[in-house]
């Protein structure tokens, strides 16, 4: 894949040894996908619930289980770690994890503040450690191609980007919902937009649990001139993921819900056309071609966890690393901020994340 | 029709004689309804465009046609104006209209600022003459039946609600989308609730034609609790029309691009289940029935003609009178000095349409 | 357009008198078209049913209105009879028609009987005049499309076609749905594939009214190879008009309920792989991007009557002339064949419409 | 579950111990469920593909793996054996587990032909053991709410039916898409119906494979009146998965490729009004709320692996027994013969499946 990150099939010899921390909802995710990965030889899973050890173990009988971090701290065979665990606790896992010298693979989002995920960026690299973050959807086909089309000026420029990503539950009781969907589509539009908003606009409230809102509508507005809005919500009657993408000259429907034509690519616009005589512009509208283009068809998770295991072997700086994470984090953090507040809000130009 | 307005069939003798003023683009469809309605009887068509006249007086030859307003106002067998200009225009010629002794009509958005459209609304009152605004969705069978399943409580407390009405085109060059487009959300929003906002954070941007902002993300809080996002746009790949209302009992999307099931109610929503022992309480995901209620089918137009001109003979205040079009100018206010200021903004509370 | 088929704009001089027999449901389709062509200068409508007359003149008050078709017959003036009326009055008003000297348009299907197309063909013919069926949908942009698309070999061989022309009502008195709805698709499969099935395989069942069947299941198989199912229903929940074609190298599907992607296009197909050894050849599915390619935006029974008027003006073959409406009329007759007697049916070769 | 079977939860102490014949595509998801079942404690899984075996044994290391079938038969300890294979080696395999006193269950369809069939069938009695039929959508919710709702006469009485199973591949190599697809919906429709239909009518060819039909258009009378369509493809641009049930009194779709609202009832019909004074009689259409109702949300394929389960320990008779694979069967061989003959045929009553 020419897609700027290493991935399968990765011809090298050597063998990465792991552990999983957090086995709960996301962590057999990443379990399965180590397991089938041929990169990865050795796998511990660990977690503080010995019930949910127990419900992994049934399915993969062969790996090795521990609900004790620090063995696997202390377990020089493990070169690297992978952070599935509420948010609240990446920062001290990690930290301990890195500091133990194991490259370090944190869920999304990074970290509760920005000051946390600096932190931690600054030790991964003093050690020479790769740190990298799970935002899978920078792997995954359909976001890809979107990538791929903005960078070639296909949608000509990008005007705004409106994203919603809603359904009912699951309500997180530890985060809100800005922290539990929102990192998804902010991880995207800065991937695409290759930039940091400067500006935050967000309305929030908390309906079903007191003080964590389950529901935000997010605008934002980016240093070259893009707005976006994104919505989030777990009191939605359908479950949405649509993302649209209107350019000067094309416009993009991303609808992740879909099982076929997840990208839409509209060949329409609107053209001035020069005033005929001493009259006013006129404006047209242009209906062309909708095509839907083939997309590969690997799971991003897979990717991710490989490119992942590609990074340890050879050094190489990932994709998302942790800088990646921060601007996110920083996003959010705005965000929160925003909604707190009842104002608008600049986002902090952190120089380290510049 | 127990919808709280007197509408058809109407059991009258009286009949209106009425002037269309403005036969462009929306003027034709006000035309084609009175010519149908059995209460209106002489109708006569105004447009400064004689090319514009001419085009309707080959639809409807036996029609009275002049380019001249001041003939209108000296016609005293006129009872009653419908107004369908650009928006700029409005004020003057319903206080012309009016000061004839006119009962008058204006389309929606009733002015261009809360001043214009409160001196309107005192001289009609002083007058006693029926002024109404043209807020076409609150006589159209979906916003009906959705106001009478939260009237009725079918959706508990509403938690919020979002909308969005976007499409490709037209620019209008006189008025940004928000006028455009957001007045049909508003009127709804205010009809549902009953309520006005208190606090508006709206972002918008101009794209295509400079200072005109042709895309708008709009977030609103109202007194009572609730919250909601408009996002109205004229450069979209797909015409979208789709509104979902959150309760704490049941959920309801209506989408008017449908023509069959516009409204669709969700027997879903969280329920919280008492802590067992010292616990933590639970969430629970409720997940019923989806119905999709059959619907009233005539055209929404239409009734709202008959409705004004049912006023007109009756004296009747119009379900949309001029304190309604006033709340929707007084938010459209606040979202535009919201974009102006980048910043969140309160809604007014002027007394005359508290 | 160079579809093969004289239209809008016309360059021409002459103007064509009409009359249109049959003010029914469709009768003022073909009215409104008329008026606003330019080719058609006076309008002639006649109904033996004075109501249906003077709900139309309302409407077109500046035309003329008779309930005598004798009238129509004896007026020197009139070029051109358009027949709207129930198909089992077809043949006598056409042949009347014909008589009198006047270039005939019957609409769909022709007549009731092949034996009666075949002597309007042979009557029209000995006399010079113009004499053409009103199979709309081939005139209209999705299907000219897939006809361009079949004709460059762009879906490869076609395999075989499915087509569903399904909804609730209306029942018609006289004929079944048989010969209601089915005369569209088999117009397009004959146009598409440009040959006449040779063999039908029909089942069929009257169940709101006896002895008029409202749901049919047409089997066909046609000379070159190709098969085809035509589905029609008066009773049906919701209103399809979906027809698959499934070709050796592309796939299309045509939802004409659609409003945007009529039209689209799968670069799906399977592929035959060579033996690597001596094995067993293996089957690939190749699955590349959808295409909903951008169609021309005209009404097509307006294009359907300004090539009337055309091949009324210049002698032109027309398009659908009357052996095209004699292939569908025979294929109609062999269904009812079918249908009547439970078994499969060879479609008799005519030679006249060979 | 009150559906008239046995299944989960089991409150019975004993356990069954069983063998998978067959570990290609279908056998995983069966051995997967009994994995699962709590009823179930050994599993042998055997595949002449040792291939296939250690790819199952990678998942499942805990089980026992075997390449002889003569092993399981001479095993004492299994009680029951479970058939994946395909179609044509289900009549001896089979045959010889009921010989060596094993419960048997064979997956749909059952037999190549009516006589094996029967043969198994008589075999099972005169031994005593359970043999049952994999129709896995006779234990789907949506299956089961539709049957639930014919019977309690929702729908009034069943007009017609129409199906719709196609997709792009897989291509059997042994079996034409008939025997691949319509056991699924032949089963629907039989036990909807609950008779054999006594005429079919099909047409299907062979565009890929010579000999092996990929396209099925098949038509079927039965006894009560019904009639059905069933539309089979290995050819076709999109997966459909659609059932119309059209009633006297309502109709209902059934789309088995969507998640949420995979069955929708239409409170639509015709209605008969009495004719008024010495008129034609007059038809209305009603038109009122669509329903999708709530589903169970188990795995069908669970639900029939428990009910085997439950009727081996039980010595109930399954809901899917012979019996009920027969009649699947027989319709098949005369869809078959129709297709061959090019003619409509009798569906052969075998006393034995009466």
């Amino acid at each position: 894949m020419e897609k700027g990150f290493t991935v399968f099939p990765l011809d090298m010899d050597g063998l990465v040894d792991v552990a999983v921390v957090g086995c709960g909802y996301w962590g057999p995710n990443l379990i399965r996908n180590l397991v089938e990965s041929k990169t990865c030889r050795k796998i511990i899973c660990c977690d503080n619930n010995n019930e949910q050890l127990s419900k992994v173990s049934k399915r993969y009988p062969n790996l090795f289980y521990t609900t004790d971090f620090e063995e696997i701290l202390a377990d020089g065979s493990i070169n690297a770690v992978l952070i599935a665990t509420p948010v609240a606790t990446h920062f001290g896992l990690a930290k301990k994890a890195l500091q133990a010298g194991k490259h370090t693979f944190v869920e999304k989002p990074f970290t509760t503040s920005v000051e946390e995920g600096v932190e931690l960026m600054e030790l991964a690299n003093s050690l020479g450690l790769t740190l990298m973050v799970g935002h899978t959807f920078e792997y995954s086909p359909p976001v890809l191609k979107i990538k791929e089309l903005i960078s070639a000026q296909e949608l000509g420029t990008v005007y705004y980007i409106s994203s919603t990503r809603v359904n009912l539950g699951l309500h997180q009781r530890d985060v809100s919902v800005i922290w539990d969907l929102a990192p998804h589509d902010l991880s995207m539009l800065l991937f695409w937009l290759e930039e940091t908003p400067t500006r935050v606009f967000a309305m929030g409230k908390a309906f079903v649990q007191k003080g964590i809102p389950d529901v935000g509508f997010i605008s934002l507005e980016f240093p070259g001139g893009v707005i976006a809005h994104v919505q989030v919500s777990w009191l939605s009657p359908s479950k949405l993921r649509r993302t649209t993408i209107v350019g000067s000259g094309k416009m993009l429907m991303y609808d992740d819900t879909e099982h076929i034509e997840k990208v839409k690519i509209f060949d329409k616009g609107v053209d001035f056309k020069e005033p005929q005589s001493f009259g006013e512009f006129q404006l047209s509208y242009r209906s062309g071609d909708i095509v839907s283009p083939k997309l590969d068809s690997y799971e991003p998770l897979r990717a991710e966890v490989d490119h992942f295991l590609a990074c340890v072997l050879t050094g190489e700086s990932p994709r998302t690393d942790a800088k990646s994470g921060l601007r996110v984090v920083s996003v959010l953090e705005a965000v929160e901020r925003s909604i707190r507040n009842g104002s608008s809000v600049e986002c902090v130009a952190h120089d380290v994340i510049a």
